[in-house]
């Protein structure tokens, strides 16, 4: 029986969305301010944890942080051919300061390239000072026609990292690190979700970039949801900002530059791949909080009996698990079960005057909704056995986004069988189409080529469209 | 002898602080964007350090994390009458975004009481949803004429508090725990400055509040620094955007609120605090690295033997210190030991072929520069040598800092000594003056009333100007 104000799925998958947004009291609508949300606690613990583990992997590979101005002077966007032509029509602009117009606008980032490359040419002097590996957390601005709470806000939060090179090679090597090291690492360990790593076909690069590599993933109605990117900006940048070294001869050359990217968009992915019609399923490696336990009780001296049980037994889980006491006095045991479902919390534990007796708790997993999940638990090692629990709650929301990948990935022989797949998911098939041919399969299936995945297989094969003979397979598929 | 590049304290203070934010490569002037600077890794690392430190303690006294919009329609400014005289002329305005003119003006936030406060306005139904203790981590933006690198930039990061509470007295206790639990305990425990707690007098009250908290630190040149502020919005805020709650009786109240924030001026008031003619000083508990090893080698046999000593010694580290060990091959000892002590880690440890044989090290202190500060130091317990020593470093800060706010505060029994006062620190003196009086000494000394200090004497005195009788004194000094 799906929650109250929750839509099921199969019912309407983008009303559910909302409905799961809404009902764990994730984010609120800034409709006074065109486009934004606000990140309500329980929305921004989340993004939180993501920071943690992404800013871990960040330095763990040799990156360090720093911060660059929210303004950039428009013609800074101009410098770029194709920068500008992707982001000009998107951003906002500053006019107007201190009371006074201003003699040049200035726009809000809606990616910083630009005005980081201008700080970089003036640091970068010799092939000593590379790679410069830096990061930024911040806010960027664009300004999109239709929004959507998450997956596309007029102001996000991301990380954007951009380092220089002193060679094609070493930036192609950080590119593909960052996609692995970082990125994958992070979303498939963390956020249990399994990715496809890829490269970009031409129609789908970053404006200015030479190579665009992503990761795509499966939500529950099939479509992809690209969760980061990697960009080879090549020299473009390099020589739009005039970065450049002096190498081991002396010889002044143009640098090589990378951007890459993740944002509170992941909060989007991590909300349509796991969770249910009761509401969010957070992963317990990712949970702000992963066990909260409910005292249940009906008069005073139950009550102080259960709290002094919750006490006794929970001592020794601080600094092993995230845990939290939920005893608020006025709210039954039910509501309060409600709330820790539609919040997505891992586990629930319920201790009450009978578990008393029993020495014993009662143990409900968040991915299990019902009697399926519930089991008593001897409250002697409750904690390895709540430990435990965590790690396989986390493998099995992996397996189970796996295994609904593969149950909704197809092989595509002809474009026909292209045209029902990506009705129903991904489609995996070989492609030697041109960028035109890409534009009308989007035109007439609103599929695109998500990646060119890394994963190739050894044999050739026949072109999805054109029937040419080729080695390369994409996969197809809608996207968010 | 003071470093190359860096002028001396005495000879122009404030030369001396920019030569020290250039030295230790903390910030970068963005010339391209008025007023502002790109923190640097070696800056922003600091700011890193003291977002944890804040963090840990916003979240351990009941607050959450969230994050509200960047732009603010340009009418909320105007709905508290004193918050937008204050604010008004110095902010930033977008009039175009997606290439379009907007109908309404956005401003980009120069603090967030406003636009926060139109959503606790929905947020807020019943005395039950109260507290409602939210911080947010944010960029703000005031357009100021004169700028200085970290004291005072255009942009600016912080953390900015808003509460709501039902009754004027949870507000106001709101306010003081933040002030001495959050801000006040930070300042003096991680970053090793002693301050002043005190209120502000109604001239100096933030723009909007009923009564504003401040701490109050001294810098090397007598001059006082505002660390952190703590504000009693009163009712006017939640007057001005209506935000009301239902009490216990269903009678509809008006709330009271709170703000506090804390910025990257703190970063100026660490370098103006604590650093020398040598560099930048940075109190250990709050140091990205306390430890750097140097390295002593005059071929490839001593490099191999010194470096597998170095990994060895600093083995049992990890967890325990933030070190890290300088083994660039193309730099000499002496620039590295130049480069550390510029960039003010706490504690260097050396290791050359002579220390091999001896199984010592050489520990030079950053806080006491030259032979005074070194010593050596077998290998066996080192660890807990340096241990001690960082914890050592960081109560020396404390003392001389505090030493130093003792030597140059002078009581003032009339006006004359004041003047002579606050021309070399602060002054503690009795007044009972009006704010005209308050403005005419700022207008003939530069100074002004820094706060009412939270501790008062016992006894009544002699007001500085007036010559009435009060109990109340105050710190007089001119400020950053």
């Amino acid at each position: 029986m799906p929650k109250e104000g929750i839509t099921p799925r199969d019912q309407d998958y983008s009303q559910w969305y909302l409905d799961i947004v809404r009902g764990a009291d994730m984010a609120d609508y800034a409709e006074v301010v065109r486009g934004c949300i606000v990140f309500k606690p329980t929305g921004y613990a989340i993004w939180e944890a993501m920071q943690r583990g992404l800013d871990d992997r960040i330095k763990a590979t040799g990156h360090v942080n720093a911060y660059f101005p929210l303004l950039i002077p428009k013609s800074f966007l101009m410098r770029e051919a194709d920068h500008v032509e992707g982001f000009a029509p998107e951003v906002a602009e500053v006019t107007r300061a201190g009371g006074e117009e201003l003699a040049e606008p200035y726009v809000i980032r809606p990616t910083s390239e630009t005005i980081i490359g201008h700080f970089y040419a003036k640091w970068v002097r010799s092939w000593r000072d590379l790679p410069l590996l830096i990061n930024q957390w911040a806010n960027v601005m664009r300004w999109e026609l239709r929004t959507r709470p998450f997956l596309r806000t007029t102001e996000f939060l991301w990380q954007e990292g951009h380092t220089v090179h002193a060679t094609h090679d070493d930036a192609e090597r950080e590119t593909l690190l960052v996609l692995h090291e970082i990125y994958a690492d992070f979303v498939e360990k963390e956020m249990a979700l399994p990715v496809i790593k890829g490269l970009k076909t031409a129609k789908e690069t970053f404006a200015g970039a030479l190579r665009s590599y992503a990761l795509e993933a499966m939500m529950q109605d099939g479509r992809a949801l690209q969760t980061a990117t990697s960009h080879n900006l090549g020299q473009n940048f390099a020589k739009a900002f005039d970065i450049t070294f002096s190498d081991q001869h002396n010889s002044i050359q143009h640098a090589w530059t990378t951007s890459w990217g993740i944002s509170t968009r992941l909060i989007g992915a991590l909300i349509m791949a796991h969770s249910d019609d009761e509401g969010l399923i957070i992963p317990p490696r990712l949970a702000p909080t992963q066990v909260v336990v409910v005292p249940i009780y009906k008069n005073d001296a139950e009550r102080s009996a259960v709290l002094a049980t919750v006490e006794r037994i929970s001592a020794e889980w601080r600094g092993r698990l995230r845990f939290k006491v939920d005893d608020r006095d006025h709210l039954t045991p039910g509501f309060k079960y409600n709330e820790w479902e539609l919040k997505g919390i891992p586990v629930r534990v319920e201790v009450g005057p009978k578990d008393i007796e029993k020495g014993s708790v009662a143990v409900a997993r968040r991915d299990m909704p019902g009697k399926a999940g519930k089991s008593f638990v001897p409250q002697a090692g409750l904690l390895a056995h709540l430990e435990h629990l965590l790690a396989e709650i986390q493998q099995g929301l992996y397996d189970r986004a796996l295994r609904f990948r593969e149950e909704h990935t197809y092989a595509a022989a002809n474009y026909a069988e292209l045209k029902t797949g990506v009705e129903r998911g991904f489609v995996r098939c070989y492609w030697a189409g041109t960028t035109e041919d890409e534009q009308r399969i989007q035109d007439e299936t609103k599929a695109t080529i998500r990646v060119i995945p890394l994963e190739q297989p050894d044999q050739a094969g026949t072109c999805v469209l054109t029937g040419k003979t080729t080695t390369q397979q994409v996969i197809f598929a809608r996207a968010y």
